[in-house]
């Protein structure tokens, strides 16, 4: 079966990370017989250079009317960069919330688990980590405060600066849904995290969290507020599951989910919405520093593209080849620069790319 | 000098805890020739209880003027409490959030320190933790997502919930300026935090900041988004000095750089508005779970006093005198259930405050 994918390299180690993906990608169509279809597409600073705006609706039709969606970072060095001249609505972040928004992806899913053989680079000491942890954050990706309705004016000669946080019940559902599914696929347990004892959108959010439940008795919910659960991340790692919670504090608490691991390079992440057609994307950003020298680590885009085939694809037998492929490569001693340590292998990005095919 | 507090036992260990802080103030006002007159006013849950709110006019009258409040803890077990049975603003969080409106405390001053007898208690690696971390985190305490507007709605028969982050120069001005002055007279670093890439609100903290940042060439500032904060707190706490962000990004940053020390019962906290009027209160809850069991760490709250002397009276010889005692406990191995370890002596909470005030 051929699958097209519309590819968006975009900025920094963007391209190469995903070139290694694709590597990899092959490798699955050539073993199990399927063809996928490339279609490179700009955005972020790639498409500023050349449109002038970090997503035109071309690039976002092409997406639409994909398979699937590959991307690898977008942004430059905010100091450095003259993408950043413009307004926040012409710099190339505001490409990848367009093609969020565009697309409908309203469920962020971004696991964070700790590897055994990277346990070392795990900033939490061994008594934290315990057995280790592996627990998925889903993270509401079109609403809240990210696509409120926002303005600044001057009253009296006073700047005064305004964002909405909004959320209707059905954009609530919709994620929770999401998040009892993967929830009951694993441990069967689901943490709700609001501000339910400030806010008013965190107390519908509780609400129709709990109607929701009603539907799915085989898994556990409880809620926990937004301050407690920064702590607990840091506190137990291990008592998480799936995290549900809203765009602005899924953003802050993914990042700090993926921290703990020790190994950001290693986390692939998926945004999915109400058809197949989903984005996939290294939890990392597009470290313009290292970009061109072989060095960055191409495994969380990889992961990514496992993603990929599991949820847009029902592709698990593939899925499952590439994570295992990955682990192997990882118990074979291989590492880039940012997961080295002592007695292992250091390889670049294209052969830890070469290294995961082969084992395919 | 006499020196009249409004004292707020509020609920769980509160009352235990307020009653060794006031213990240790009354030992400075013997050795330095001060009275501290305490006013006990309700709040929160024991308000409730008596007066069917978490705050009455008359409380807020009487801490107004005083010349600073000290706060125990508020709240109970949400799960098992009747004060959490009517809406929000009649819970006893709401008598907090009031107090910190009517008294228009708007800076937030919370540190987070290692303590070195403490460290084994700290979830971070050594290597992590270097030569130790020593932070001040600076959260505007009156506006934002807390204090905007909100509203939820039923329309065709879809339920809507609003909340409103509204932020105008001059309540990020003043915040900035407190921020300023305290980074000043420690290592002059200073790092704001905010998501300026997403919210308007944030576009003009940043702005605002930059602008005061002027008047303080002595001064290094720099910006980091929040998500990032949240990575950087657990990977590298050293790098931070003095933080300064808004209102809900203060309330997770904070929570989570006082649990990175491992011993939050450790931790004060000040809440300052334009006069020298103050709440001082520990950073840790109000434990119900312990309360009445002469276990609660009363340490937290004792240095909220020290803080008390330093703001709102100027009696720094004083707050250095509490700080150095309850140093000088710890190095004589004293320590409450929550911060033991081997090979020291286990004591109660008021044996702790008078251990406490015998040092003075
Ligand atoms: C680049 C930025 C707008 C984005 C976000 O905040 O969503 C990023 O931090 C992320 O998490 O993907
Ligand atoms: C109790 C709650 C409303 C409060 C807050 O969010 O400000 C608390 O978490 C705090 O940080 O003092």
């Amino acid at each position: 079966m051929n699958y097209n994918v519309a590819v968006i390299p975009g900025d920094g180690i963007g391209p190469e990370i995903v070139t290694e993906a694709m590597k990899v990608l092959d490798k699955v169509g050539a073993v199990y017989g399927h063809t996928f279809t490339y279609k490179k597409l700009l955005m972020g600073g790639a498409s500023i250079d050349v449109h002038g705006v970090p997503l035109t609706e071309e690039t976002l039709e092409e997406a639409r009317h994909s398979d699937s969606v590959l991307l690898g970072a977008v942004g430059g060095n905010v100091g450095n960069s003259r993408w950043y001249d413009g307004p926040p609505q012409t710099r190339p972040e505001a490409g990848l919330l367009g093609i969020r928004k565009g697309l409908e992806l309203f469920a962020n899913i971004r696991p964070a688990w700790l590897y055994k053989e990277l346990a070392d680079a795990c900033p939490l000491k061994k008594e934290i980590i315990g057995d280790g942890f592996d627990m998925v954050i889903m993270r509401e990706l079109t609403g809240g405060l990210y696509f409120g309705e926002r303005h600044t004016v001057t009253e009296n000669g006073v700047r005064k600066a305004t964002d909405t946080l909004v959320y209707d019940e059905n954009e609530i559902r919709r994620i929770a849904v999401k998040a009892f599914e993967i929830a009951r696929k694993r441990s069967g347990n689901l943490i709700s995290v609001d501000k339910a004892n400030v806010l008013d959108s965190s107390r519908l959010w509780r609400a129709v969290v709990n109607e929701t439940a009603a539907e799915y008795p085989d898994v556990k919910v409880s809620h926990m507020l937004v301050d407690n659960a920064a702590m607990q991340l840091v506190m137990n790692p291990g008592q998480f599951d799936v995290v549900l919670t809203e765009n602005m504090f899924g953003d802050i608490l993914s990042d700090e989910a993926s921290e703990i691991t020790g190994s950001i390079g290693m986390l692939p992440s998926a945004s999915l919405g109400k058809t197949k057609l989903g984005l996939y994307e290294p939890s990392h950003g597009s470290a313009p520093d290292i970009a061109g020298k072989d060095i960055a680590n191409p495994l969380a885009t990889i992961l990514s593209a496992a993603m990929m085939l599991r949820y847009s694809f029902d592709l698990d037998e593939e899925a499952d080849a590439v994570e295992a492929a990955v682990q192997q490569v990882l118990t074979d001693g291989y590492r880039t620069g940012d997961i080295y340590s002592e007695g292992c292998i250091k390889v670049g990005t294209k052969e830890m790319g070469s290294l995961v095919a082969d084992r395919i």
